[in-house]
């Protein structure tokens, strides 16, 4: 990279943070997709607004490929420097500014700790909902990125619907608050819901305002073993439907548990020979005789089904066991072999048939697929398995099966990805989801924000397109 | 109007949907806005999306301003023809195409009324939240357009937190569907909520797919008579710090409610000399015996505050009585002067320094100004009242007035409307919410969907800059 641009870029965040050397690089480099490593020719940390402003200017004066960079836990490649460039690291926008009791409202950085804000809010009596399983360690301005959901989304909503106001530093420099820190909006065009899950494509963000709730004080939670997994998949449409709304509301397939009760230890939790799929059922509230009540109405539910004994879970410990299971789904599947995971989402009650579809196309194609995810919001996680295949079919076979996959999502009137985001590696099947005038609206829309096309270029849009 | 382009538009919609008389361009040059009135050139009702596109093709064939109206409940003059040209009724759209009662959602053309579609759903035990005070003849069409709240919203949001997919038909003539039939969406950039509250500027929406809930059961209405007004903004917080979300919290002032028990016969509610304001607060859910424990809670917080006797509201008819009045108001109101009626909307802890505010304003102009709206969400409905201001003065001082109160919600981190829209009437005030750099933003995003500028031209923003 021209030193002169180097030079630009440390006299904005001075010598202390900004990164040439070959391993900061290569950390900033890559995410938790696949074993994707795209590295940045230079990593800058600002330490505030006003120097991702001026970031972003030498972007523009020197038509530099600059992609914001959190803390590396997306799974479509979305924070990747896959032309280089310049990468910002948002690491250090690391401080809650304010929660706000009085309205029900946290102001932060975006470099928060999606768990430490929820922990920090927690401790007002204040809830935020929003749970990715990477919670321990994804950035909450991550989240606003890819419009993150998690397991309390089928009732509480995902990432968008907190975002009250961004405080956004445009591809050109400029910088606007999208909106106003109020629960009814309707002034002008909603710029905040616009940069909510576009990937970092569209600006940076550097301030946020989220709406919160009053803590629920109690929940109730269920294991529900299921000898059939097509037939986990339809109770979670009838849980709904004799109007309960849980709290969570998971589908694990057989092979993830067992991988994952190999790959964490004491977790304690048996599987019974013949059982295919797990439901793990969360209801929460403020009376705990309301919860049970609840409970034994999803009971009642289930129990139409072929199921195996229920397990209740009623200490802390044992919640945390199941919880902590749920969460480590993916890792004990990444450590098991090459994977790709798809993000599917369809409406709750074509879950079966996705579920169906997607064990015929893998047959078609001589590929295994782990299935879990959150099923409440018919929000399925396709983990397809390397396995033994050969490294030719993994590249020629896969992506033609992974294209099925999404007609079929698409043909049950879901999309490509319901919170990973499309990112890097989602980017040429958008052709599934939208025509061509559509998938053109947004390219424009990205050019009216970005002239130069700096912030975060080939992300979203189809090769070709970008 | 070009006899060519009357023809071109019957050959769309047929000679029996198209109106060019005095009386009926009249009836669709107006809406709920004071007395504005401005009609357009021809009158269009077409049967279907195709028809749509037809015309906005031939809008854009000959460059004349094109306007969506809907029921002609809006209170921004959003749906007013401005600049003449052709107005578009949705009236025909009518038609809820499906109650999808597996998935909670329902599929409905834009010109269904939204009662007509609370009701419809209502009868397979599910529950659309949204329920603006016009919700017995406004359009669920027009409650896209301005993303209309209501009193329910601070429990259950606004339209846009329903809205999961549109069909739109862009204002070239191109038919696209927004997004996907998914509660979680992160596929490409979020045109469904740039669509919500665009005000018909960007398209016009033919179908929409809500999400539903399952009904709740049961509620329980309370009426709190506060001494001052001051006050019973002050509890509006208060009983959502004390943990509870009431399912609505609506504040009226005495005046309002005083016009309005004389405008409607047989309301049977009895107001002491002494009381400034009331709360009408609500709690719903499933079971009655939690409700009457939260009842009891809202009790003790606002019995912190000066109040007169409590009215629990047992009975449907009670229920009803307090409803109707709530929702007589602003007819109550506009019965009684010629008002100018403003949207503000600020975080809900804000609301007595607003109330405040506006009053001292209004001393400072010389108007009186009638408050009411839905408290729990910080939307404060201001009614200034000409009574007997002089048309000078109405003309000149109270346009200042409104600028010093919209800077004063801004000011408060609130913004110009909560659930009417801009439109034509509140479009001069945008500098005050929106740097140039904003403004301009949205006006380019307008530019890429109407480039030609015919779909309802001269609406949000401000004039010079449409």
């Amino acid at each position: 990279m021209n030193p002169e641009i180097l030079l630009a870029l440390e006299n904005i965040v001075g010598s202390a943070y900004i990164f040439t050397d070959e391993a900061t690089r290569k950390t900033y480099g890559h995410d938790e997709t696949e074993d994707l490593s795209f590295p940045p020719h230079v990593v800058v940390k600002p330490a505030n607004t006003e120097e991702v402003a001026q970031i972003l200017r030498v972007s523009n004066t020197y038509k530099i490929p600059t992609t914001p960079i959190g803390a590396r836990t997306g799974l479509s490649g979305g924070a990747l420097s896959i032309y280089g460039g310049i990468g910002i690291s948002m690491e250090r926008f690391n401080q809650i500014i304010e929660i706000d009791e009085q309205n029900l409202q946290v102001t932060t950085q975006p470099g928060v700790i999606t768990q430490v804000l929820r922990e920090a809010v927690a401790e007002k009596g204040l809830f935020y909902p929003v749970d990715p399983s990477s919670m321990g360690s994804c950035f909450i301005g991550g989240n606003i990125a890819e419009n993150s959901g998690g397991a309390r989304a089928l009732k509480y909503g995902v990432t968008k619907d907190y975002v009250l106001n961004l405080e956004v530093v445009l591809p050109t420099g400029d910088i606007i608050w999208t909106g106003a820190n109020t629960l009814k909006n309707s002034t002008g065009y909603n710029l905040t819901q616009l940069m909510v899950g576009s990937e970092g494509t569209l600006g940076i963000v550097t301030k946020i305002v989220l709406k919160l709730l009053p803590q629920n004080k109690h929940n109730v939670l269920l294991l529900v073993p299921f000898y059939k997994a097509e037939q986990a998949c339809e109770a979670v449409s009838a849980i709904f439907r004799a109007g309960i709304i849980p709290s969570a509301l998971e589908f694990m397939e057989r092979d993830a548990i067992d991988w994952t009760l190999k790959f964490v230890d004491g977790l304690n939790v048996e599987v019974k020979d013949n059982v295919q799929a797990h439901l793990l059922i969360e209801v929460d509230g403020n009376y705990p005789e309301i919860l049970m009540q609840e409970a034994e109405q999803i009971l009642a539910v289930v129990e139409q089904f072929e199921i195996d004994e229920v397990l209740f879970a009623d200490t802390e410990e044992q919640k945390n066991a199941l919880w902590k299971m749920r969460r480590s789904l993916a890792e004990a599947v990444k450590a098991n072999s090459i994977y790709k995971e798809e993000d599917t989402v369809v409406p709750r009650y074509e879950l079966p048939k996705l579920l169906k579809g997607i064990k015929e196309i893998g047959s078609k194609y001589g590929f295994q697929s782990v299935c879990y995810g959150h099923a409440g919001d018919g929000n399925l996680h396709v983990n397809i398995i390397k396995g033994n295949m050969t490294d030719d079919n993994w590249k020629t076979e896969v992506p033609k099966g992974i294209r099925e996959i999404f007609e079929l999502t698409v043909g049950l009137k879901g999309t490509l990805s319901g919170e990973h985001g499309i990112g890097l590696v989602q980017k040429n099947y958008m052709d599934i989801a939208f025509s061509k005038v559509h998938l053109e609206l947004m390219e424009r829309i990205k050019a009216i924000f970005d002239p130069n096309n700096v912030l975060n270029p080939g992300k979203i849009f189809p090769d070709g397109n970008d």
